[in-house]
């Protein structure tokens, strides 16, 4: 209680129940998405990150590096703008925009409804580029197979510390834009290690979509995963 | 209605209903905070922006400058750890950390338990460093008189479109860590200009605290809300 103003901090009950239905009818939802991917036989893979980490470029570098491999299908999540899509699309591959207004986050509802307008029977690989937020994201199962968290050597080593949770939700950590490494303070060394404190089953690539570097064992990854979903 | 796994999505009005009560108990605990902010004259700032689009660092090089000019304190929200907090410890100012868990923004009663352990009597000028997140913390009001939002040019140009609440919730942007604009593709005339149109009372200035550029307007704007606050 507050001396000053006679103000009360209580928890909001209510507000924990009301968050908690949501989460639990969002991994019935989520759940359902997997199924119609496996159906289809689509590999699903979700990419978090703050704004500006690097993810539509490395879906443009990604699409380039895998033409005549397979069909890639995306959705592109942001709160406005249709910007992100119309890049995908110069790239020749099936895109849907979600424009979520204020929400900060993909949830499962979002993306199935997105998916109901796409051509999945022609898809083999399936990208969501979830909002650019380090923190809501990876509170929503989206119903894909592998979460990939991306860190950008701009943000900071001090990030995974700092935002935990996608990392503990995440598979595979792609540190982007290494070809600044140079130029910034970033502890390699300290990112990953914290990162693998938080979860040790993260497997870590280091990569530049704007030099290249690195991007041979994303593509080997992904191809790997596709091989999997098939066989 | 899905015709292949028969979901329905329907837009759940209680949900509606509860994140209305919550941000109408914001929007009253804020006021308070103002309140007390103003009866300890206290001029009070709530800094925004991605993960590290360097705020902490920007509170590190103006707390040097306004040194023996005005009295400091800091409330740093981070979801975990206590490294911001010690950060600014360095520096000898009255700093809090709030770590919010998995909470994705501070509220208002955060900032006010935060204040209540704080030498209010002896601060004039109160800066609170929200989690770094472009979405959720413009939602919140937290009873600061100013809000700044930071866009880093590591960000990209095209993030105030992309994001515009935060733009139109602010009263000035500032565009960070411009001794880097050099080696990046950033298109400054563009995203301000995105910025204005979304909010055309914003202020702008560019800086680095790195280089110092910029970081003399910045603190003449300081010095003025604070003259102002007094008279």
């Amino acid at each position: 209680m507050c001396q000053d103003c006679g103000c009360s901090l209580t928890t909001n009950t209510k507000v924990l129940e009301v968050q908690k239905r949501i989460l639990e009818k969002n991994d019935a939802e989520a759940a359902q998405n997997r199924a119609k991917l496996e159906k289809h036989g689509i590999l699903g893979i979700n990419l978090m990150s703050s704004p500006g980490a690097g993810k539509t470029t490395l879906l443009e570098k990604t699409i380039e590096l895998l033409d005549g491999i397979c069909s890639i299908g995306v959705i592109e999540g942001d709160l406005e703008t249709e910007r992100d899509a119309e890049r995908i699309r110069q790239k020749g591959v099936a895109v849907q925009q979600i424009t979520t207004g204020q929400t900060c986050h993909l949830d499962a509802a979002m993306v199935h409804s997105a998916m109901h307008r796409m051509p999945l029977e022609e898809i083999d690989l399936l990208f969501v580029e979830n909002v650019g937020n380090l923190v809501c994201p990876a509170a929503y199962d989206i119903g894909t197979h592998m979460n990939v968290v991306l860190l950008s050597v701009t943000e900071g080593d001090d990030k995974p510390a700092k935002y935990p949770l996608v990392f503990l939700k995440s598979d595979l950590l792609l540190i982007t834009k290494t070809d600044l490494a140079g130029v910034l303070e970033f502890d390699m060394e300290k990112a990953v290690s914290d990162a693998l404190t938080i979860n040790p089953r993260l497997q870590v690539i280091k990569l530049s979509a704007k030099s290249g570097d690195g991007m041979d064992e994303w593509i080997t990854l992904l191809r790997k995963g596709l091989e999997d979903r098939i066989s």
